[in-house]
């Protein structure tokens, strides 16, 4: 069994919960990784762009993803595209991007472990016992990256981060302060975007 | 000075560098969960929705939100508005939501100082001398947090999670696995939305 896959203790400790997926996540990111030939990102410069969405399940991939590669959600370094599927791709200027997705195949034999069967009744994580997620996880441990994973080198991947600024200015009806791309016009002074009646959350403007 | 809001050590681990901003939003999430009676999260109950964005500082702030409360991003329990304020809603059923945001007062002396001069010229935060940043988050530990934060019950706030599905099939061209709520249909045949042609990276489908 290969122990070099497993995430650090404060990883679950950060998760929340024992899971098969956020170790798969953390897997996924360290050959990222070692693919791009890139270090754990302490500021800004990785990015992962990830093809999972919302309102399904196994999305615990992206939490082992930012423990592995510090792409945090925080630094805005990972991002969904709201596809619903189980791949990301690993950017890094100057290098090729790589994306990985789990394999159906491996899908389908890990569908098969008790513990989906426990998902699947609607048992949230913490509430299943964990020498059956243990089990699930193991099995992974198992297993080789190339059962697990389809790899793809993308010489044409095209991403561009948003140009970033410090610049803010207060909302002229609520005070609050507000960083520049967001700012709208409303009678000539700035505003925030739901002072402006603005757009509603989940939309990005 | 007070230390019960010092993130664990894990916490910049995760993060990635040392930075005050990371530390303000662990401390937001704290007194989220306290305000809210609510425990850490360990599945997928609590939702927080962040009212930052992208291409503008301080967001770090939602990495110490994830740290401190379990609403991680990997189990979609984060999100972002886009509205460019350093504010987040806790939301939890059954229970008044509660928005913190960071005063303008505040945001006006911190931004005073040391750090944000070394970050306005550019240099990231790993790059900035530790005494530099230590000396940022130890002056946010010595403000109470009527200092810091605006507090806001919300009853009027509106939320609803996405329904969750665990039905997924497999996309008819690319031969990979896709959530139902995002698959899509081309003669008569279910296909993923990069294969239907269909939207690009960052919309929600």
């Amino acid at each position: 069994m290969n122990t070099k896959h497993r995430p650090p203790e404060w990883a679950f400790e950060f998760h929340g919960h024992l899971c098969p997926f956020m170790p798969l996540g953390y897997r996924m990111g360290m050959r990222a990784l070692s693919d791009l030939g890139a270090a754990r990102e302490k500021d800004h410069t990785l990015h992962v762009i990830c093809e999972l969405g919302e309102g399904h399940p196994q999305t615990c991939l992206m939490d082992g993803i930012q423990v592995a590669t510090g792409a945090t959600f925080g630094k805005t370094l990972i991002e969904k595209t709201y596809w619903g599927k189980l791949a990301a791709t690993f950017w890094y200027p100057g290098k090729t991007a790589v994306r990985y997705a789990l394999k159906a195949e491996f899908l389908d034999e890990f569908g098969k472990r008790e513990f989906f069967a426990y998902r699947k009744r609607g048992v949230e994580p913490s509430g299943i016992p964990s020498h059956v997620t243990q089990e699930a996880i193991d099995w992974t441990l198992s297993l080789t990256d190339e059962n697990i994973y389809a790899v793809q080198r993308r010489a044409d991947f095209q991403y561009q981060p948003p140009k970033g600024s410090f610049n803010k200015a207060l909302c002229s009806k609520c005070g609050e302060y507000v960083f520049e791309r967001y700012l709208r016009q409303q009678d000539g002074k700035p505003v925030c975007i739901p002072c402006a009646g603005g757009l509603h959350q989940n939309i990005r403007s």
